[in-house]
């Protein structure tokens, strides 16, 4: 399949004509052809009308009318096969390896959704009986969960296929019934619109409504913006910087109609190493962080930013470790210009910040847009005082962070941002302060892992890739994982609906095999 | 129990020094003792400060002492027999009968919830087994739903218990785990304080941390604004204007971390009448219709504002009978001067619109703040071309349309804004009608019912009481039931969490007994 630089709206290839853009091969610093065509406000409008057109038709599908469309979306991916990773690999600088292991989690992310549309959980689906004899009577109230409607979707950096044009927030979009506009992101724009073409192709032969799917180009400021304001946008899900997250939150409560916005903006991801468990372990989790860290060039939502511990000799040692380690570690070509030169300035800062101490840095650089690790010890008093150590640093730098006692480091658990993730690394010996720490970890991250490393987020029923602003906008969800689909649902009533006009989720004979609430008690499927 | 003009702060008496008010009778016009004394900012921080101390505490409690404690409070409130409705005749206007059974209604939201809290559907329990074999290996993960933190509740005038101090929002939001701090409504500050010390009693009776709840009286526009924007707050539950509800989401929106508002604002509820149902059954709809518009002095969310149907003999017999009814409805007593000036006005606007026909007025007015009930009727270009038409006034005022053809009808439903309800009265020989208008109404509205009137909101599993902006801020969710408890919830990922630190309802022997999705597999309690 031949890149043309084309947009993607409904069944049309269109060609913007709001300038052009190529894309770029950081490796190497070249620019890529073709030279993509730039969106105009007016295509946008022209995307969210059809995506609006289509909208009621599309809710309207069967759960197996629209789970075959999602794994029809997934075949088609797949069948680009090296066409797909060879242009992913010339854009981002990433691994042959890691976007095929992406390639796999985006079909298994949309596969695993058209069973969640199968099993029918996100419906919800609510009956109370009708109460005649009550005083006052009492209707017959059912209650199932709509899609919102059409939602905006933007493409990460940093996860070219998986929350990308066809990742977690377009998949579990369309599993909820909503069409979906994305905006691609400029750093992959081939990748792009090699997917879209993957997911057109789905709409035509699954004979859905040509408006379920469109695909943009465009500058963030502008097309972005224009498509979060759009009144057929009812959705926005997003994937990248605070900056650019909450400018999109400032745009959707500003609508006539404010919208959610589900953004992944920020996550510094603290892991805490318990006295037993470096007393025990110090060398081998000095090591295994630094694998963490430095995996795919630092360039992960979960990297882990922070290592938290008590001083003493435990943490000298686990510290030693990881310099050691980290000294080993080659550059890794950064996704974008733009990224390595973030990256170089946050290490920048680090590095002359008053009471920071360089532990180590990896390999020099080499060519192209290539990161050195970076390792930085402070103590926690100091880390407190500073609201510029707190910032992420998006790459392979992390900071450890020396705590005087227990007590200090609860504290500074407590005055933590809003994370995706919260480790713990304990033996049972440590179990008693865990415990402590347990509770103020759940009210800061999404998800709290014990004995292991953030990195590396599960697409499952029980993932949360979520967590209190500023990780998220929205703490009540996560966009990875089977539960991602409910933040494109809202709850109907239906009253004294004649059974002839009852939405099959809520007939009476149950046609879809839900598991449902009757009078407060759940049913399993008969 | 006397009414003494102190505001609840955790478990102590608290004379606010923001100068005084008084209650006021809309009955006689009268100003009512004793003074209340009004919150200073200070006592709004200090309310918090103690929520956030109590939350962890709170949350760790066992379902069945929770569960008890909303018990507790219900109970309270029960005891409190005729001094509570008393107070509440003399602050509200309301009918004694209105009282006892809106105390009623109350009672029984808090024990929905204390077996809402037991049964732990909430908890969203989801367990994915660890699968070590697999390349990559995979985690044990499990997912439960946390309160998110204090939640800020204000009091609305036209529900002075079941959406007040202890009403709704409250249950829902003392289920979930959150502690509780109350702005009460200036329309009823001795209804509230009652209230809020028989929560103040549970409170302590239960051994409930003190700050799990407290209540403050003062100005919206500043003790409003100030406990929207402490950061201990998490969430915010409020019922009333668009003006007061569209205030607290700029200043939810604007804060260091935001937060989210569930106002439930406005709506004109539209009563879609169909052809064949009309030709069968004018007369007793015209009549049936005014009792619902009447009901209360029309001082639900759910009255009946706009009612919709196709000119014609069925129509016009329609509105006639309507007429005739609402002609002889007496003047009913408003809740608030406020309320009765704003709908002085309402009503002021809609009798000299271009294209409004007055149909009829009720008997004049009483004495107080009494409201003539009255009827328009417009044509549906006119109504759609007037954006003045389709605000809500608040009282026992509505307005029939005309539409020329049925295409004019669903033309018209397309471009109503969000609204709390939609009904439609129809035979079987309208169903090929309906069926095409109902899936315009779910996307209009969180509540779509047939053959009856709106007025009444049931307190079940299935009710939805919301609906897209501007009924209310946020579609995903209701403000009445059982659902009502997720706006306070968020879910949390664990990761190899060890045994031992497991929260209950993640253990694998389920002690709580709870329903869980276990690999994708829904199991009920063993």
């Amino acid at each position: 399949m031949q890149i043309t630089g084309h947009m993607i709206i409904g069944q049309q290839l269109v060609r913007g004509a709001a300038g052009t853009q190529l894309a770029f091969n950081p490796a190497t610093r070249q620019d890529l052809q073709p030279a993509f065509g730039q969106a105009e406000p007016a295509d946008v409008e022209r995307a969210c009308a059809l995506a609006e057109q289509a909208f009621d038709a599309y809710r309207a599908t069967t759960p197996a009318v629209r789970a075959a469309f999602l794994e029809a979306v997934a075949g088609n991916i797949d069948a680009l096969g090296a066409t797909l990773t060879e242009r992913a690999m010339a854009e981002t600088g990433l691994p042959q390896a890691r976007l095929e292991g992406e390639r796999g989690r985006t079909v298994n992310q949309l596969r695993l959704f058209a069973k969640v549309v199968r099993d029918g959980h996100w419906q919800g689906a609510t009956l109370d009986s009708a109460l005649p004899q009550r005083t006052p009577p009492r209707p017959d109230l059912r209650l199932r969960k709509i899609p919102v409607g059409p939602v905006a979707v933007f493409g990460a950096s940093n996860f070219p296929l998986a929350f990308s044009v066809a990742g977690g927030d377009t998949a579990s979009a369309l599993a909820a019934g909503c069409p979906v506009v994305v905006k691609a992101h400029a750093a992959h724009p081939g990748t792009s619109e090699l997917v879209a073409r993957a997911v057109q192709k789905a709409v035509a032969d699954c004979g859905i409504p040509e408006g379920v799917f469109s695909m943009v180009h465009g500058n963030g400021r502008v097309i972005g913006q224009a498509l979060v304001a759009n009144p057929f946008i009812k959705a926005v899900g997003f994937t990248g910087s605070r900056q650019g997250g909450t400018a999109l939150m400032r745009t959707a409560a500003a609508r006539h109609e404010p919208i959610p916005v589900y953004a992944e903006m920020s996550s510094i991801n603290p892991v805490f190493m318990l006295p037993s468990v470096l007393a025990a372990n110090a060398e081998a989790l000095g090591a295994a962080f630094v694998e963490s860290l430095t995996m795919g060039v630092g360039q992960f939502c979960t990297n882990p930013g922070l290592v938290i511990g008590v001083a003493g000799p435990g943490f000298d040692r686990f510290a030693a470790a990881a310099a050691a380690a980290l000294q080993a570690k080659g550059a890794g070509t950064m996704l974008t210009a733009g990224i390595h030169d973030a990256y170089e300035s946050g290490i920048g800062r680090l590095t002359g910040a008053d009471g920071v101490q360089v532990l180590a840095k990896g390999r020099p650089e080499g060519a192209g847009c290539a990161a050195q690790a970076a390792l930085f010890r402070v103590d926690a008093a100091t880390f407190a005082a500073s609201h510029a150590l707190q910032e992420e640093v998006f790459g392979p730098a992390s900071l450890l962070i020396a705590c005087r006692d227990e007590a200090e480091m609860l504290r500074l658990a407590a005055g933590l941002e809003g994370q995706l993730t919260a480790t713990v690394h304990c033996t049972a010996d440590d179990h008693a302060l865990a415990a402590r720490l347990l509770p103020t970890l759940e009210r800061k991250a999404g998800r709290v892992l014990f004995n292991g490393f953030p990195t590396g987020v599960e697409v499952c029923h029980a993932m949360v890739h979520g967590g209190p602003f500023p990780a998220t906008s929205d703490n009540r969800t996560t966009s990875v994982g089977a539960l991602a689909i409910e933040r494109f649902l809202r709850p109907v009533s239906y009253q004294n609906v004649p059974p002839a006009l009852l939405p099959p989720a809520l007939q009476d004979d149950n046609p879809l095999g839900l598991a449902r609430l009757v009078d407060g008690e759940l049913r399993t499927a008969v």
